[in-house]
């Protein structure tokens, strides 16, 4: 059998020590499909004396977790550190810069500064892989950079965050509001102790920018991912959307519009109606789902654990056989030379239906006033119900679906209605996912 | 830009003329991926002169198929051509063994000599794929041989054939019997003239056999595959499947149990009772569906247009550009000399659940006995309903469900009941997925 494929291991929070596990438990088998053993040589970690649960003896391990980079036994740095910058990101530039290969599951990272480390790795022509960032074990980076090759793809979306999915199914099975559901996600451990960055959407928008550049060959582009979270949706919403026949789920949403110059990006984290009879619909608890549209495949889906020690070490692991099998290919699947810069796509041009919540005062001429700045933005109502009193008092919510239209009628009617001493509280509105 | 990759493409059907329009419609972008253009140099076929839409005049055609294995000017033979012997298999083989690539749509073709020719192959070092063999546009194998490669597999299970999805999901959704369902879906060019292949099972079983092979590692062992397929299903039990929670859908399922030399595998295809929230309750119409459970991955789930011209062109094309990419690794995932054999397991030792139907004569005493054979093959009846009289005259449906237990006793049931005249019509077992 050829040489082993040598690792060096940074990071042993959950995901760490699950690699080792992996490599540890599938061992012969791993070796039997990468063509080689994989061997973990180096480990390092903030704290090294910590019980971890696994035996760390036969690694050897090292201090200055920057020295991975430069040690002459080790092919490739797996990155489980975290944090968009800082010691991760300086020991993924030291790594490829040394022409090691580098693997990581860091998704702000990659959100960030994954085209510079493409560069670096392509100048390099070291292996840069990050299955592990986007939806955990499910291979959609693969899906996408390899299965999908063929095809112009229209839309990718997606179910990228299993702490917000399951928050949401969890309001839909028992009725409970957000924060309570939240809370019971947060003992279950489906949810950190601070979830703002899952529940305010930002983790999702980090996957997203990474399936947007994947799947249409553009450059990366986060900051442009336009983020909702789903602190807003009440038990009410979940309900009424059900009424309507859908459900709620937050849903990153990529797309392209127009050709060449003109070509334009959509990217959106939002929280959506999906019809029941669509594939995300059923997608419930920490899962994740990533739906690709390609002009010839047709509507493909890709399904699973999207967090999670064990999913994670599995994308983990899956890179680096690629790796001792000589086959990982561009990061962004062509060239970072090749990939297009495009501008975002103005959320105004967008064309579908939006279901929009109004928290109004219980008096008279409040519908009136609604359906009049409807009508003066050019805003067609298909729907529209006026549930009672709910128990925060004299609030009546007001919940309607409008038929297909420009999304910026839909803004121009919450600006005429903006400062209206009927609205109690801010409007929502949730676009609903075509079919 | 590298030296193209030289096609030659045998079979102009609707699978050849859709990856004739997806190489031209994406031409640039294949390129692009793929790091050097694919270009296709010849084609043949059976009648030369048809009009299939398509403008041949740029490629050379070639009057007799077995020469494209001998042309200097091909890389790679896209055999489209069908039929697992024939023309197919002699020009698969020789095209390996003139060291050329060959990838290929033939399901039977592949379960019945994949291994010869993934030999051949190896042999030849010559690239050997057959993604668009299974589940049409879903990168499946891909997923199974790269996505999941970390993980040791329990199961793998899925929806493999679409006309019979078709046909089960309109019956669900209509009320309408088996017959007058398939010829909708003949109708609807979702059924073949001659349904006989899908609908007893066989296309899925060449499918679940391939599926088996590169999951577990494993010889491809398609005798084995125990095929049922739907002609039995009546309208009466997906209604009475819908009652208890259920729907009805073909699955064919891959298991491995025992270990070291016990070790043994269950290939059967065969219409099951599927929970309402289990993700392959959501698969309706011609859709393909494949479930993969991994140690580390947890459940997968791929789907997506299981047939099709343009599905099944996107994974071919997908195939070749992962050759011009240099990617190809074994078509099994391990080097045909590393898949071990596996004796087939016994049915009898499936523990699990069975939804059983009898077909019965009206009269006092026929539960009984139906009861006390249960009994005395040691089954544990978990519910059992007795509907009215049927259209058909005097008999009777007796639908039970049985408490988990070794599949054995059921079959040791049927055969105490084997003969008795109460019975009217041969009974029909069908297993409840596992959740």
């Amino acid at each position: 059998m050829a040489e082993p494929l040598r690792i060096a291991l940074a990071g042993l929070g959950t995901v760490g020590v699950g690699v080792i596990r992996l490599v540890e438990t599938n061992r012969d088998m791993i070796a039997a499909r990468a063509g080689r053993p994989i061997e973990i040589v180096a480990v390092t970690a903030r704290e090294r004396g910590r019980d971890r649960g696994v035996d760390l003896s036969s690694y050897a391990w090292v201090d200055d977790m920057q020295a991975m980079a430069g040690r002459a036994d080790v092919d490739v740095v797996v990155e489980l550190v975290g944090g968009s910058d800082g010691p991760a990101l300086t020991l993924a530039r030291s790594a490829l810069d040394a022409g090691k290969g580098l693997v990581t599951a860091n998704k702000a990272m990659v959100a960030h500064h994954g085209l510079e480390l493409a560069e670096i790795a392509a100048m390099r022509n070291a292996p840069f892989a990050f299955e592990a960032a986007v939806a955990g074990g499910i291979p959609v980076l693969k899906g996408l950079r390899e299965g999908t090759a063929a095809n112009a793809l229209d839309r990718i979306y997606g179910i990228l965050n299993g702490t917000c999915n399951y928050v949401l199914s969890e309001m839909e099975q028992t009725g409970a509001d957000f924060e309570e559901m939240l809370r019971a996600a947060q003992e279950k451990g489906y949810a950190e102790a601070d979830p703002a960055f899952d529940i305010e959407g930002v983790d999702a928008a980090h996957k997203l920018a990474i399936l947007a550049a994947i799947g249409f060959g553009t450059r990366i582009d986060f900051d442009a991912v336009r983020t909702e979270g789903i602190t807003q949706v009440r038990a009410s919403d979940i309900a009424q959307a059900d009424a309507l026949g859908y459900v709620i789920r937050l849903v990153g949403i990529a797309s392209l519009a127009g050709e060449g110059e003109e070509r334009r990006l959509l990217q959106r984290v939002r929280p959506c109606l999906v019809p029941f009879r669509h594939p995300l619909a059923a997608v419930t608890g920490p899962t994740n789902a990533v739906v690709a549209e390609g002009d010839f495949s047709g509507r493909l889906l890709f399904q699973g654990a999207g967090a999670g020690d064990k999913p994670t070490a599995s994308a983990v692991v899956a890179d680096l056989i690629d790796i001792a099998r000589g086959q990982s290919g561009a990061p962004f699947s062509v060239p970072t030379t090749s990939l297009v810069p495009c501008e975002p796509a103005d959320p105004g041009d967008r064309i579908g239906r939006d279901y929009i919540r109004f928290t109004v005062a219980d008096r008279p001429g409040v519908l009136a006033e609604i359906t009049a700045a409807m009508r003066d933005a050019g805003v067609s109502i298909e729907s529209l119900i006026q549930r009672g009193r709910n128990a925060e008092g004299g609030d009546v919510q007001v919940a309607m679906v409008t038929h297909e239209g420009p999304e910026r009628c839909v803004t121009k009617a919450l600006e005429l209605l903006d400062g209206s001493p009927s609205l109690t509280a801010p409007p929502l509105v949730m676009p609903i996912l075509k079919d």
